[in-house]
């Protein structure tokens, strides 16, 4: 059975990418990054969700590059701006380089168990606000992993991004439909137990559910 | 004056690029990286240079890594191949996507400190064994930090590899005529306190100086 590393941060794409590189027939290797985020609480749904399937899950330590990243409102003192997603004031939450940085990591981690892809989900409402989640960025991905790994990584070697086209209500329903127990996943950036209702993942999560016409099953304090 | 992040190791290479990017004009922020490497040797080695030019300095952890990625002999049990650098051996010492890992925590911190530059000391020898050393890479590189942080990033930010030519005794010949304490930067893979003299590094360190006629400052074990 062909592997494949899923870069899998808890949240509703990448578990929905998770169930999609099972569903594609690789055996799942998850990846996720503890990178000093304040919404800490992702690590562990992300940890439940890889129990429930059995998949092999191995969280990274990557807090050191905080002290040289951290201009960020998800890893510094800086409040976690609230309102839509789509506002200019959401670039306080952009890490800088954190994609590349951590599918740097993961082509590394696919290189080592000769995985044949590395599953990202981005998607496409991601696009304005963080420019690497861009198809740009995907395309040299791809072309940067095979040249930086050549004669170690498999020619055929691929960067699937199953939702770089998809809204966010598109996954939502692409995740029901494939199974993934969405209740479980975790999107808020505030670092509470329960997610905010406030801050821009919260709101496109609701609306996500909405637009999907599917009963939302988180639990809000909003 | 604009700032430029340099990705020093300790090595002769990193040392003379920092040296070099002090000579071209930039406030240097030297990064070194802890991913677990046997010869640790090099980051105090990295630590005493940077004092002595007195630039900011700083050592990532990213040790967590090295579990994902542990196939190399730099980071794992096996013994660290002696012989000429050439030699197909020496593939032993191939650490998955290192080169890309280090760029794009160098870049995320260039985007951070608003630096204009991040400078690699990569250099034509090391294109043969190492893929993330080769021109194609670094072009790679500099178009994926650009697209990966547009509108955070410089838009003439530069990736600078003043040795992706040059041969080994070209940069102790650059280094000696900047000025560099090349008798404090580090090479040996093996681990211990004094250069062995026989691995790859050391084979290739000792015909650097060599070729370039100049006195080999190192005291060799062998």
């Amino acid at each position: 059975m062909a592997r494949a590393v899923v870069v899998f941060s808890g949240g509703l794409d990448s578990t929905t990418a998770l169930y999609k590189a099972i569903a594609d027939g690789y055996e799942a290797h998850a990846v996720s990054f503890d990178y000093g985020q304040k919404h800490r609480k992702e690590l562990e749904q992300a940890a439940k969700i890889a129990r429930g399937l059995g998949v092999d899950h191995r969280v990274v330590d990557i807090t050191a590059i905080t002290g040289l990243i951290s201009n960020s409102a998800l890893t510094s003192d800086k409040e976690v701006p609230e309102g839509h997603y789509a506002a200019d004031n959401m670039k306080a939450t952009v890490v800088p380089n954190r994609n590349m940085i951590m599918a740097s990591i993961a082509i590394g981690y696919a290189v080592n168990v000769d995985a044949k892809a590395v599953y990202l989900g981005v998607h496409g409402g991601d696009h304005f606000i963080y420019p690497d989640c861009r198809p740009e960025f995907v395309r040299l991905l791809v072309s940067i992993a095979l040249v930086a790994n050549e004669g170690f990584i498999d020619p055929g070697f691929e960067i699937i991004t199953p939702f770089l086209n998809s809204s966010k209500a598109d996954i939502v329903r692409e995740g029901a439909a494939l199974g993934a127990p969405l209740e479980l996943t975790w999107s808020c950036y505030k670092g509470g137990a329960r997610h905010c209702g406030r801050c821009g993942t919260c709101v496109e999560r609701k609306e996500a559910f909405l637009l999907a016409g599917l009963a939302d099953p988180t639990s809000y304090e909003a």
